[in-house]
């Protein structure tokens, strides 16, 4: 298969089932409000080290935010649902509530609520009231006042839908990845929870040396690599391969969040190919294949 | 004591002793060197509720960094030397070794060194060498090669500085606030752990009425609250507060800081007075008062 | 009249006909295609002194462009089409065919048709193709190949639609402003030509001291002199101004413009009042009044 | 030779005397400084169809500046003295006058001066002071006042110097550009006038076929022409190239920008060439070898 010159190899990427949270963060300005998720969101590349899975959706206009200001939404994602309340907990209460001019509310309609209880930190100064449309309490702090909406949905969600970008050296791969994950950022409920949005270091399950090792490098995807090993499966004309994970509130969401992604990459010269990784099917329940995502 | 107009209080910045490591991140270009450092870094506000105090230090030319490339200094702070350790570990191994074109090397001198093992991802591929007096793994990676040190300094040093801006209002307290975390963005060996730099709502230890609360606001520093309270410290025009929080290698680079931040507020229209936070001296270990910092 | 308990003066805007054209840029990522629409909009804040007005009118997702790639549109505008067209032929010969990755494309729909042949340079190399409905030159370039359409739509816009933002001081003011130029980045049609956006020193008319000048400062506005002169047009509590000053391809885009820039600015502390400038209605055409531009 | 395994041609940039003048702008925070530099530097990548040749030279922190407030340097070229004039007072006026919290003064120790008279916007209500050893008239306005300093330095220097990259493919050499661009961005008397300082387009004098054209593409360095003509200057595996191009205050600040550039760019994987562009010593005052810059 072919999209603009480039070869899609017929193949898909093997993801999982994670728990999902969408928060929607507002601030005085944009720059106030990335500045806010940023925060919230870091040291959350991959649950294997980190303590979540976070990442920022999409920048929200004013009239999508419920207080009218600037926003992003951001998601937090975690395997087990009190793993996200406790990230949620954390993370909202030591980066956004003591942010300036930040306040936040619940982004997901979903059956299940985690409560986020924050306002006790107004120590009997505080009080309720409505924002367009959702119940939040007003903490008064030094900044103004603090409003935060308390119960926050969660739900099933789809991790680790991802693509891989091989070009003929690490600029143009890199570049093709950095413009997938801007395409990426513009589809709602997803993430690419990376830093940067960007993989370098695509891993295997275990150790062929380090037995007390759980993942180690994909050699075959290795560009240093191709010519010494026996099994690589890179093209001749590739040096550089970077790859794109992506959560998601469902698998049409990552499916479509692909889809963007690699039609932005094959727009980079110097981009070869594009694959998918996955574990032969045996590991993750779920099984997006290039051709269907890209309707090919 | 008055500073170019603007009034400074004769109180002091309490702090406390932390454990400290550096970082040198370097990428193919300052923007990814700055992703990198704010992944590594982030969820890094304070050890309250983060697994660590952490933050960027400063950008580095091409002149300051081992291999030549742009780069950024990281510092990590924890309570205990077995907390820094354990935070390296997670974040350089899931948000330096996974990022596109990322190096990384210590940047601290220091008796004692904490191992940052992470060379065993190359499963046997992986090579040392030596970069710019480094002695480095260079481990196969997609994207490349992933360079990285493995054993960092840690050392005590002084978290808590910090200074008070008071405003008119919020805008002109919040430019100030900026400015003043921008002006010690240029300081070497501290940083300003909080979202941006910048803490919307300084607390007081305990609670009036949550006797389940550790902190709650500090009320007499809250606009909202000035008429609504018998204590409020805030003199009548001032409508804003923001609050800057600073970690060290030393008392002197905080003191430094604190005086580069101050010197940087003063000059924001609307900024009314500059003071500091402190428990009456019986909590914290180091004093360092507003007169002494600014040699007033 | 109050919008969010910020008063608006029952007044209106007074703008000029002006010459419109619009440009698509787009380039291999987002940086670039902004580093290009920067440069050739760039020294072109107003016709008095600048050899046009132009700005950028707002980004461009990969579904928007002719190449599905990220891009910005840029307006460039003059009181005559002969000065649209040689400001059209100087900044898009000089500041997009010189630029990495750069391509351009007509962005406006219009009975008159502006020619800028710039494929001369490719000396005879260069040669003819469509890209996604546009008739482009495709020339051979260092970078690659620089592709561009060669007829611009031109049609006669609206020039100086404004309001003026009224704060207690000048920082609120600024963030005001800066919320409203941000708003007014999403809405199609329309540019703020200013340094970022924003005007610090409307003027007046001539000069009561100076004959030889055209324009000087409008007294009335200016809070430092607040006190020193009878008749100041601002309230006590008001110590900052700032204006922003709209052109647009219709008077229903200024329009809009207007109503999400007052949107924007109201939400944010510290803000008095909205007003709007006008010659009494001597010197333009156009008349927007703030109470039909919001429909109040 | 080589540099870090990259071939440097033994060849030099040929450059040319122009005009110059500096000057610091300065702003209440960086992100004003640099919008209000952008601006008034805008639409100045080459005397061949800009007004002047303007780029900003580099950030200055807050003890750099007379003011103590963040601010960048800014560098305004024209090849006649008259010319630099026409344009501080058309550049200054308009971008930076009317730009928030905006300030400026001279940057260039000089014998010659040209007075750049704003002051008489303030129509009477201007008065002269000092500022950091500078005399400045302060205008109010409405966003306050306007701090400006009225002569300006002005003194011969050099345009043109240079810089060719040669790379496997476009991503590479736009990257290493980059890079060099941002490493010049620290040497002190130097800008990269194009476009986000980078050129895509290096040109011929003439033409072979339109002979009204005074530069067309330099064909034997597009890397699609490569197998289409006869006398190519790239090798085989170069399919991407683009030129930095330098004005300084001096030969001396042009070759150590030059200098600064190359390094960063030879760090870049996937370059393989560096070489700079002349026109046989015939055209230019100034020849600048790659071996003496470098040092090799």
């Amino acid at each position: 298969m072919e999209l603009e010159g480039v070869e899609i190899e017929d193949t898909f990427a093997e993801a999982f089932p994670i728990k999902v949270a969408r928060v929607l963060i507002t601030a005085v300005n944009e720059k106030w409000a990335l500045e806010v998720a940023k925060e919230a969101t870091g040291f959350g590349t991959s649950v294997i080290g980190c303590p979540a899975e976070a990442g920022i959706e999409k920048l929200l206009s004013q009239e999508e935010t419920p207080d009218g200001r600037p926003g992003v939404a951001i998601m937090i994602c975690h395997f087990k649902k009190e793993g996200v309340k406790g990230q949620l907990l954390a993370r909202l209460g030591q980066c956004v509530m003591t942010a300036p001019t930040a306040a936040m509310f619940n982004g997901l309609e979903a059956e299940e609520k985690l409560p986020i209880k924050l306002h006790f930190f107004g120590d009997g100064f505080e009080y309720e009231k409505e924002v367009g449309g959702h119940n939040v309490w007003a903490v008064p702090i030094m900044g103004g006042e603090f409003i935060c909406e308390e119960e926050y949905g969660v739900k099933p969600g789809v991790a680790g839908g991802n693509l891989f970008i091989l070009a003929k050296d690490q600029m143009s791969a890199l570049t093709a990845a950095e413009d997938a994950v801007s395409a990426i950022g513009q589809v709602e409920g997803t993430i690419t929870s990376f830093t940067g949005g960007v993989v370098a270091s695509g891993s295997k399950p275990g150790s062929q040396k380090y037995k007390f090792m759980h993942a180690t490098i994909n050699e075959k995807f290795c560009p240093t690599l191709k010519d010494k090993i026996d099994a690589s499966e890179l093209p001749a004309d590739v040096n550089g391969v970077f790859e794109v994970v992506i959560n998601g509130v469902s698998e049409e969401a990552v499916s479509e969040a692909m889809r963007a992604g690699i039609k932005a990459a094959v727009k980079v010269p110097g981009v070869v190919k594009i694959t998918a990784g996955n574990f032969g099917g045996k590991l993750g329940k779920y099984q997006l294949r290039l051709k269907d995502v890209l309707g090919l």
